[in-house]
């Protein structure tokens, strides 16, 4: 037993699955769940971290900033963020206050391209016209392409995008891949382009780069093959969306998958066009990867505060 | 140079690729296309063999009985169903009056199997509501399933059931089988189950059995796991229309995708259920399928009048 206390930020935490929170009580951890059943907003964490004297805190999307983190000390000595981004954690003041961070980066992998391939047969099957032309009693049948007939850019060739990229091409599709940032000596199996070169000779174009600078506007919609398909499981960042609302407008664009977008919760102009696929930000939605991103989560808070997990 | 006539059923045939079409023309038939553009009736087919003195026909679903098969001897000597379902042509009567008789049994089986795939994703990825939702505005985050996490029971192990079979296993999902017609002997990779031992032990059913039996009724609902997911692309009778209705207003049933239906075009009370994805027997509605279909139907149609295929 230890008298270590444990605070919860995500209000979702070990709701569909009890197994990460049993890690942490087979620990001897006391747990401390979010006071407010919602996303903690900075006063919130600031008060919660103070009052309750935390040793170790799982992490959600609250604001982790420097001011956050010194109310938090001296006690808080760990932070495990459940999650693979980490945009709303200072982790330079962890360093400098001597707070052990630790991220999901393998968590989302999985989940985020299963719902990449579940996005782009949808769209090329025609599942969203057909299903609502037939629920209102109307037999429209639309000729689709299969996987076979795509030929689909990958940019970002990491670990989203090489599962991504597997998983398309065990299913037929050719590959393309565009990643500046990798070394020209690194293993890839695909072809190498950039991306003007890609956006030619493909029908579809996965987004799985990091960063925030738009990869995506008027000029590369202009190169692109038309009726392109651009799924974006990524960040809203990477596509310049008066650029996209004009290239679907145009034909340019043909269909599209967001998941991702520029504010959250999203309410923009997207939501006007049917032929785009809109999610949200659910690509790690899965009862399995929530359970075992937030068990692996709770592991690196106990490794981090010298607890052994049972 | 030969001076066959050829006649086209399908009104849809080569719409989308000249191929099958090209295929025609360099073996130096004369084609002659169906002349209503829409499925031709009994009076219209048997007006249109006997008028045209045709040679051979590619037949789609227009209905080839004793009768107007009788209309266009003794000119017709060969008859290539462009598809998999035969029960609108008489084979017997083929046979009888020395008419070659050929269809593609292969055609379909790479498009349905890709169509099961992107139904079962949509269907647990939650990819309906969310995209509902999202377009109304409401930013609704639903938990779904992966693929990882779900047991696939498949009735009838014959083209279409093996290879959605393989499909699944290699995206992770656990895969039973039954198939009372299968040899015990016959090669299968996967454990063998009974109808109700597979029920009880999945997630999701697909049904890729042949006939016209129900196999999912009440008894078969009840003895089911809950919530289970019905996929059927094959055959409407294969599930009692009714007993499907009390289990999805029950729960049994959580959810299900259907492409082929009892009367089509369907209007019948599964339109009701926004749970339920309908798609209008487009399973095999792919570019590439309907290509590579015609353009096997065209040559084995030009194989049985004794041509040889450019």
């Amino acid at each position: 037993m230890t008298s270590l206390r444990v605070g919860i930020g995500p209000s979702s935490f070990a709701q569909e699955d009890s197994q990460p929170l049993e890690i942490l009580k087979q620990a001897g951890v006391t747990v401390v769940p979010n006071p407010t059943g919602k996303r903690l907003t900075e006063p919130e964490i600031t008060a919660f971290l103070a009052r309750e004297r935390l040793d170790g805190l799982l992490a959600g999307l609250e604001p982790l900033n420097r001011r956050v983190l010194e109310a938090g000390r001296p006690q808080l000595r760990a932070l495990a963020r459940v999650g693979i981004g980490i945009t709303n954690v200072d982790v330079a003041a962890c360093k400098d206050l001597g707070i052990r961070f630790s991220y999901t980066p393998d968590g989302p992998t999985e989940a985020v391209a299963e719902m990449t391939l579940a996005a782009l047969l949808h769209l090329v099957r025609e599942l969203g016209p057909q299903d609502r032309a037939l629920h209102e009693g109307r037999w429209t049948k639309v000729i689709g392409r299969s996987l076979r007939e795509l030929t689909v850019l990958i940019v970002g060739y990491g670990r989203i995008g090489r599962t991504v990229a597997g998983q398309l091409r065990g299913l037929g599709c050719e590959l393309l891949v565009c990643d500046p940032f990798l070394p020209p000596e690194a293993p890839c199996e695909f072809r190498r382009v950039s991306l003007p070169e890609g956006l030619s000779q493909s029908d579809v174009v996965s987004l799985h780069a990091a960063g925030d600078r738009a990869v995506l506007g008027d000029a590369e919609f202009a190169a692109a093959r038309r009726g392109l398909i651009v799924l974006n499981s990524a960040r809203g960042e990477l596509v310049d969306e008066g650029a996209l609302v004009r290239a679907l407008e145009s034909g340019a664009v043909g269909k599209a998958w967001f998941d991702a977008f520029w504010q959250e919760p999203y309410s923009g102009p997207l939501l006007k066009f049917p032929q785009v696929l809109l999610t949200p930000h659910t690509g790690t939605y899965t009862r399995r990867c929530r359970r075992e991103m937030e068990s692996e989560a709770a592991r690196n808070l106990l490794r981090d505060l010298g607890v052994a997990a049972a």
